[in-house]
């Protein structure tokens, strides 16, 4: 299925030989307006990498005209050059295009505590504006992958209006190392200040609920740009909905990306008080090696899983806790259930639904299990 | 080297048949007094095993003349019907000592969500008692080995009496599953309040900082018992500094016992603000599976390391955080120093040093490597 690029948006990924592979590695995305609001949601890692600062700062104004994207390089513990080179970036961008570099927002991923080869990304950033185009954004998302095994992009169609979004990471394989960036655009009229609260509302519900290891990287960033070439202003609630849609989606392809991984699993949490302890008793669960580790042995370990849920300050009766697994009733309240010989495995799809009864609210965490190949991968990977 | 059993104790260690591989699997520790000076410091997860809950409630009164350990299953998650297993666990030591069931506290390790076979628990306490000697405490540590591989003991002398204890568990590979269970003695005379305050503050910085996955189990325990026999009122602080050898040489035991592991870690962070902080620091790299996988790779990645490092609310400032690994300086100023490629790991010791540059509060956690035979070990092991 093509993408069908948001009106105003031109875009290329290219080869600048950041890589030694020879892969694709540079990616623009340009907004021509006729509007240019901007919004971005950023790690809240404390050690963040010189794209990122230089980002949050361009993007203060709530405005935005392009972005230029690496992989191959993540431009993180570089220190002050790297601030400069994340500022190099911008410069070299808005000269090409003729805007002002402040309007240039930077994203770049791969490793950390290695300088990028500002010789090659300068070069690059010509050849990628010379290759702008109507339906560029599948080639810029393939040009941001690190170590994904596959480009992804989603959309969703509004009333005379369309969003779309590319993203890279691969799941739990290399949160840290490997980054999550995204990029969604649209052509709606959005003003910034409801872009960013839009974008922080459908990120909190998606990107943060593909839980890997539980922290940020030093390079994660999701942005949203809106052109307003459609001329529509789009009733709010209906676009709340569609970026949660291109975001979920998003999110469920890295998770599903995983490559060290081999189930998907949504950890689902019913009757929480409130959805704060939800989603706590859900994290607790998926930050679980025991758990995870019991998933890819295909063991449908509820001691495991409640021992997780022990662990928090989460309001339930601990003699009334229920937990399926693949929707078989492995345990009741906090005790043998249903036979767990009855759990079947033959989805890459695992659900682990944990009743509380507590209180009306649900919460529904996505992770991955933790296999010789996550571990292969990321022993193998080099700092 | 042989054991120094303290004063006033007797102990055993039998096969009840409770395991299906007839290794000895029920262990018994009496004190014969004069005195009966007991303390306790039990898991925190409110998913607590029946022994647990047992123990809790008769060591209130600051009294017991025995314990009596199972391995081959865990009591957890068995409901009413486990508190009463429990419960006729002691009782039925009781009576064979001749003593009060509530005087009588039950640990046990195994697997959660399954019934004791209580016909074979039931006679091998009486077997167990007719088996207690003065020299029984080594026999008693190998009665409560799950996945460990070795059996492990530690011993001091104080001025005139001795602290001697024994533990089981094997370190990151299964926490949660194959607990951690301690029991320390010692002939010393020490009230039961002091007992109980000497205990938790070495448990608090020895086995409270061996850090697996971050989760007590369901059936973690550790128990001091005092006979008094030896008539000695030890100095305060030299019985604090003896309880802090036994429980850190227990503590390091299981650490290098972690099967799945190829590396002990030790991550000690400098110049934290406050102990808290510094803790905080130090536990952020120890859970961080990116960082243990890169151990396992023996791979300096000093990006991994204060990328988890950026994930706290320590006092630090980003910007000169210096980071050695085996005594390389890889990180200075939160980016590259020494080459790493100067990082030896020809032991199965590894040190990481972290310099927050915020006080004068250092703290070190213990953790190992994430490597293929930890997913191996938790992956095959049945709930």
């Amino acid at each position: 299925m093509s993408l069908i690029q948001p009106a105003g948006f031109t875009a290329s990924g290219i080869a600048a030989g950041i890589k030694a592979s020879g892969d694709l590695d540079l990616a623009l995305i340009v907004n021509n307006g006729p509007r240019y609001d901007a919004a971005g949601v950023f790690t809240t890692n404390r050690i963040s990498a010189a794209p990122v600062r230089w980002s949050q700062t361009a993007i203060q104004d709530g405005q935005a005209r392009a972005v230029v994207l690496n992989s191959g390089g993540a431009n993180a513990c570089t220190g002050v050059q790297g601030d400069h080179d994340a500022a190099a970036m911008a410069d070299h961008t808005a000269r090409a295009l003729d805007i002002a570099a402040d309007d240039v927002l930077v994203c770049s991923t791969g490793l950390i505590g290695e300088r990028l080869p500002m010789d090659k990304v300068v070069a690059g950033i010509a050849t990628a504006v010379e290759a702008l185009t109507d339906d560029g954004l599948v080639t810029a998302a393939k040009a941001i992958m690190t170590t994904d095994t596959v480009h992804k992009t989603a959309q969703a169609q509004g009333t005379g209006y369309t969003v779309a979004g590319m993203t890279k990471g691969a799941g739990m394989i290399a949160p840290g190392m490997a980054t999550m960036l995204a990029v969604v655009t649209t052509d709606a009229v959005v003003d910034s200040a409801l872009a960013h609260e839009l974008l922080t509302e459908a990120v909190r519900t998606t990107f943060n609920r593909a839980d890997s290891d539980g922290c940020m990287s030093t390079n994660d960033t999701v942005l949203l740009m809106a052109s307003g070439a459609s001329d529509v202003t789009p009733d709010r609630d209906e676009l709340q909905a569609l970026l949660r849609t291109v975001c979920g989606s998003l999110a469920r392809q890295i998770i599903g990306d995983a490559e060290g991984s081999t189930r998907d699993i949504a950890v689902t949490v019913h009757g929480a008080a409130t959805e704060a302890e939800g989603e706590d008793v859900a994290r607790a669960v998926t930050r679980s090696n025991l758990f995870k580790t019991a998933m890819f042995g295909q063991d449908p370990n509820w001691g495991r899983i409640i021992s997780a849920v022990g662990t928090t300050d989460a309001q339930f009766d601990p003699t009334t806790l229920d937990v399926a697994v693949n929707d078989v009733m492995v345990c009741r309240n906090a005790g043998i259930g249903e036979d767990r010989s009855l759990v079947k495995f033959d989805d890459r799809e695992v659900t682990v639904d944990i009743y509380l009864k507590a209180g009306d609210h649900a919460v529904t965490v996505w992770t991955n299990d933790l296999s010789y190949d996550y571990v292969r991968e990321n022993a193998e990977y080099s700092s």
